[in-house]
């Protein structure tokens, strides 16, 4: 099996995932609301959220294709390790909802935890779905440039742990762990802003 | 009719529905839930329901790659049945939804039938679809390799049946119907994480 | 500009509207319905307006199809009138949802006429588009099929007055009118299992 | 990186997005409305924000295209600052909801504002896309037309300060802000219709 048609499954559950991000921010603001001015500010976490999750979705999408652009073939398990991404993957916009709700309120906690469970089981999926490309380059192109296949190795391999961490500071702080989120989503822009001129390698 | 963009269409419904089913957990939880952690708990249903059915929906995705894959054009009738097809495969946001919220109430019965039947659906659908490309080689390209047809053709028939046999045991236990769906979608990604390194076959 | 990515992009809201329909049938089972069973026979109609809208919806993706395989270039009218039409189509969801709420209540009558409407207005918008594109063969491809153009020409000039006929019926019968929508849908499924083995033209 | 998985990332977005919308039409209408002719002819401002607001997100998938007919290839950079482009586009469904629910009460002016805000941020983010590539053609063909090059260079420039003029009427009057938004996309339909024969040029 080729891999086009993977990747146009694959793309349009990442895209409708990031889309339906902005129904949590309409959740927030019920018809008729009085003094909408004063919500559209009090919500404001929901924006954050709303762009944290949106442009992590948008590097992972970017991260996937780095991965396919060295896939030649894909056989029944690919297949299969790629559903389970996409299924964690299509998770965030329910996470990501219970954040925005739940930050200022008891709610954190748990809020906090399942964000950072999900983001957990993604990039576990993530590394699921590269090393069983890419271990004795099973499914990789003849020509896979080793570069770019040993930097995908390198860079997944510390994601789960990264994410895990953050997850782990919720028991002691939910609104720490939830800041820790944004600042990785918004690292990567600024990273890419300074460095992101070179060639595309997965982050 | 070449069926490029026939596969565009169904992937992006097949894409869609996959995505939408994360809206059936958000609605388990209401807005400003008290005690967010232990109603996260309470709604795993939920999750297994989400899981099932996102596995079900890429199952059957991966599924239709395999008959379009053998066929090479496609007349209205195809066109028609895969549109019905289709219809079916974005009916599973709402039964999904139907079993996460009732399989534990006095509504099991309902909604395991409606499941159901909404599998069967889908699998005659799945029939109609391949036997009417298959016969004759109608639609099939000229280079169709015999033994992926035969085996899409083995695998297809007794798909209603099982279907409708889980179906049926609701009447004796609605839960134990609704396992049985689970089971079945994860049979798929077992016997795939163990044989599936083979060339890809339907399932 | 080529008219790769216009089908993308109409093959993308052809997609998502078809699928958003099932959101409708949703809405008709509130959570912890009592009595689910019940209920979920009782919408029946919820589920024939899913099945005429979705596939409408699929038709018009079937003809959106036709126009653009005689098509070989855009230009930004042609593109702005695609937009508009398209705009048309997603409208479906939200006066398919009045249909199915209404067709047994006293708001029958507007429910029929906004479904109704938004089906002419989508037709009047096809009828724009195919003849921007094939008076003097502006937009066509040299080798444009002279039958299937006007083929193509024969069968849109009617639809607007069908769909304006079928609308007109709601001032006496509501009803009426409303099965007169569902009759037009299954009457292309028929007609075309019965004739739609031939090569494919509009309809 | 080649730009045809960007493309389909993208326009998976545009139509997302613009698809959306229609549930903000939706929810102006609740389950069971009494009198529904009545609420239908009432609620006529969804009708005119979701048509102004599909129209704007067609238009900007328009100047996406016509953006990356001359571009080559992506770097990371490129990634980020169309996710970022993106991010804004798939904000215009809530804001376009504000604008229709409160533009005949006391939150006319937040909610002109909100859709404002996020106009202008669209259209920053187009130009930052724009620039980033095109300065020393950095990501452009080698053969980009330079009339094109330049067309565009010269059509995104004024954007945003259109857009941040009608968004600070809205001090002045929240209506006549809302209604210089509609206005602006009725003129680029206009503007198509008499002058967008020729080849296609930003708008």
């Amino acid at each position: 099996m080729s891999t086009a048609r993977l990747e146009t499954f694959a793309d349009g559950v990442f895209a409708i995932a990031a889309t339906l991000l902005i129904l949590n921010v309409d959740a927030q603001v019920v018809r008729d609301a009085p003094n909408l001015g004063e919500r559209l500010v009090h919500i404001w976490p929901s924006y954050a959220a709303y762009a944290a999750s949106f442009i992590t979705i948008g590097i992972m999408w970017v991260n996937h294709h780095t991965i396919m652009s060295q896939v030649e073939r894909a056989d029944r398990r690919f297949l299969v390790a790629n559903i389970c991404l996409l299924l964690c993957i299509a998770f965030f916009p329910f996470t990501t909802r219970l954040v925005a709700e739940h930050v200022r309120g008891s709610g954190a906690e748990p809020a906090a935890l399942a964000y950072g469970l999900c983001a957990v089981a993604t990039a576990l999926m993530f590394n699921a779905t590269w090393f069983y490309a890419a271990i004795a380059k099973r499914l990789l192109r003849p020509d896979a440039d080793p570069a770019i296949v040993s930097g995908i190795t390198r860079a997944y391999i510390p994601g789960p742990w990264i994410y895990l961490g953050a997850t782990l500071v919720a028991f002691a702080s939910p609104v720490a762990s939830i800041i820790l989120f944004g600042v990785i989503a918004l690292f990567y822009v600024v990273e890419s802003s300074i460095f992101g001129g070179a060639a595309i390698e997965p982050a």
